[in-house]
């Protein structure tokens, strides 16, 4: 029996070892280390090895376990190392896949080179290609791109004995047999019937008598996150997928959406942070990560240079009063922080479905009174800093109000913002905390400075007396 | 059959009906009409109600969906709504619950009204009781307070006849019987069997043939993420728990994990994004959102008046040469932004463990170089930028050295910050992407003043020529 240790710190004990072993080039040793790993270990190993070490590995390898690693390699992975392969073992190792992962590594393989998919195709079997053919042409972040057609499905007038005849047949090439479908002659599907309810009924019972026919279903271009938001709801562990004609095509199961919710996650993190980049960070190279970074920066750096714009007009208010320069960061910066918090919070609760658009005036109307408390705690803060250190009373008082004001407006521009982009059809994550921060620097500026005129103008030379 | 509507909307419709029924007094159409509701569509209708309206519409319900409602609220929320019904009528509705769920409501209603807790288990089966207190005293983040005890456990030398048999009576009762675990006299887990292998085996084969003896399993004490990440490598639906001494006390489904990894990411997220607040956003009201985020603001407010300290502590530089702080926010803006930007992508593979603790080199080294590009990028825009408003070359020239040394510095300090909060046994989310903003406004401004003395210095009456 194994418990499980951490296989990144296994994977690197291993390498050594390995790498020893296909010094030796003793191919039987190296077979025999091989079938000694587990496939979360060798794919640990993998990314340690170098590209000629990896191809070697992968040859050494019997079909099902290269399938199996095959399958957790990305897509542009897959076919640089397909490259190195005979068509023969390629085909051999593909037919281990399950349909979905087939039709995904077939696509993959056409795109990097069609010469070449054509003669792997060559040496697959018919009917393993027409299933995965079937699946081609679904994207990958809907339901048709995550469902597997390897389903069991029966007749409502089958009797328990007769399926449970028929599932020692088919349970072989089943993704599951837990959930059998009940559908008509047409594949529209007309009931669920679990393993479990078919244990527990005596032998003779039908089919539409064990069914339960109250069955949720999803489309083929239902969105993942949809799928797996509706799996966690329900508390589901398989949902069948119907086309546009309610014929059952494919099943999702729980474990392929764990996966989904974790890349769903990854992606919202990665732009929440100003970084909504779809490479792997750890693969990715220095310039690949630079393109891809400096891309979504120059944009904030762009926009940044408002704030040069901002400053540069009221020049003549800092050449006067030089100190109101140095509480530029604090201002913006607290702006930015307050902006970026409540951001983060409405953009996740959005994410999760507990916030929807028709929620925005609830929430600007609680941001309001939150950033409105925020506001005054910190302009009070503020006020007696500032005095601390300046003994004019009128600077500590308007910089006291600038605080108030910027903290108020962060806190709803920040709950705004990833309303508008959801209203707009863009990912509310986009707001990001950077965008955030860039917009309430120069907005925060802007307040600074009419404030000021406002409070100290008579104090200005340049200035008039405030408007009344 | 049901195809899924967003619930979210449907609830919305649902609730004036729902309203018109309650105000009617009608007991028996309310109970029609909440027997309509599919458990999710009941849980959207539920936040859209008063407190009252709960309690009526709680005790309208039979004990099984009341009890499906009641797992699905908080425990904040559990014993404010219990206290409103019969003590009789509340041990009904939890002897419904699953064991796991009544430990939780259990004890949550034992820390609000020690009191009614002992009138309520006063009514509850025993037997019910027994188990659910057997799981009392788990961390509820850890995998034996995720844990359900009801799992089918056998031994190795029944034939799959007799298991079948024993399944009709024990299947009711158990949360899965799609695994069977092999126990020895002293509940130590020697095997698992599938039904699936059940069924395609001959009725005279004995559990020892067909159970396979490699099994993942976990201890009670092993955390939620590493929970979920084990289920997710291995693709497994279920992972059996053993206690110190090997026996097996609890399995944990699938389903179950697919909660926690959308809780993790959303503390994650929160972290992140500077508000690490663990309360429902959606139900807080803004005295609660206003106390828990001010508190981190606060730090947050309070290192950043490091910058009116470097700042004023330079202030005769920007009296001479005023224009300088207008630049201040560009600068320390895009010190920040890029900061935040490569450590939301450190954090991120921290947390799915792409990276570990000993990839730091590896990633430093990577960094140092994309840090590089980025900062040379962004120096000769500056640099451009700054002669085309500012004809004198040697601010053009300081800006952009400096702005080289901040994209550099950030990037360093972005990368690392999240490597020695894990090094220190911190959340790396907790780095935080205000939090870099904010070291980043410090550094950046000392940074900035540095470079000004020195390129600019003989230019400046106040500082003497740079050193050599």
């Amino acid at each position: 029996m194994n418990s499980v240790r951490t296989d990144a710190a296994e994977a690197t004990d291993l390498v050594p070892g390995l790498r020893a072993v296909l010094l030796t080039g003793d191919s039987a040793r190296l077979a025999a280390l091989l079938a000694d790993l587990r496939p979360q270990a060798l794919l640990g190993v993998w990314y340690e090895l170098e590209a000629e070490e990896r191809e070697r590995v992968l040859s050494a390898l019997p079909p099902e376990p290269a399938a199996e690693l095959l399958s957790n390699l990305s897509s542009e992975e897959q076919p640089e190392i397909l490259e190195s392969m005979a068509s023969l073992q390629v085909a051999e190792m593909l037919e281990e896949l399950s349909p979905d992962d087939l039709a995904d590594t077939l696509q993959a393989l056409e795109a990097y080179d069609p010469e070449r998919s054509r003669e792997v195709r060559g040496f697959l079997d018919p009917a393993t290609l027409a299933v995965a053919d079937a699946l081609t042409g679904y994207d990958e972040e809907e339901a048709g791109g995550l469902m597997t057609p390897e389903f069991i499905s029966v007749r409502a007038t089958m009797t328990a004995a007769q399926v449970l005849t028929f599932l020692r047949r088919a349970a072989p090439d089943a993704e599951t047999i837990y959930y059998l479908y009940v559908v008509d002659a047409d594949q529209r599907l007309k009931g669920v019937l679990s393993l479990r309810q078919l244990i527990v009924s005596p032998p003779e019972a039908r089919v539409q008598e064990m069914m339960s026919p109250d069955i949720i279903s999803i489309r083929t271009d239902t969105d993942q996150e949809e799928v797996a938001r509706i799996m966690a709801d329900y508390d589901l562990s398989v949902l069948p997928v119907l086309d546009d004609d309610d014929r059952l095509v494919g099943i999702i199961t729980v474990d392929d959406v764990l996966d989904v919710v974790t890349e769903e996650a990854t992606e919202d993190i990665h732009r929440m942070g100003g970084a909504p980049i779809d490479i792997d960070y750890v693969r990715a190279n220095p310039f690949l990560l630079f393109r891809k970074r400096a891309s979504w920066l120059v944009l904030l750096v762009v926009s940044m240079t408002l704030t040069f714009n901002v400053i540069n007009h009221y020049e003549h208010i800092l050449a006067e009063v030089v100190i109101l320069a140095a509480f530029i960061p604090l201002l913006i910066g607290t702006g930015g922080n307050v902006g970026a918090q409540v951001a983060t919070l409405v953009v996740r609760a959005l994410a999760t479905r507990e916030l929807e658009l028709r929620d925005y005036f609830r929430v600007l109307w609680k941001e309001l009174k939150t950033g409105m408390l925020l506001g005054l705690a910190f302009g009070l803060f503020m006020t007696g800093y500032v005095f601390f250190f300046q003994s004019e009373p009128r600077i500590a008082v308007a910089l006291g109000i600038t605080m108030v004001l910027i903290a108020l407006s962060a806190n709803l521009v920040g709950a705004s913002l990833p309303f508008l982009f959801r209203r707009l059809g863009i990912d509310p994550a986009l707001t990001s905390s950077p965008g955030i921060t860039t917009v309430m620097d120069v907005l925060g500026l802007l307040i600074y400075f009419r404030v000021v005129i406002w409070v100290l103008g008579p104090l200005l030379t340049g200035e008039a007396a405030p408007a009344p």
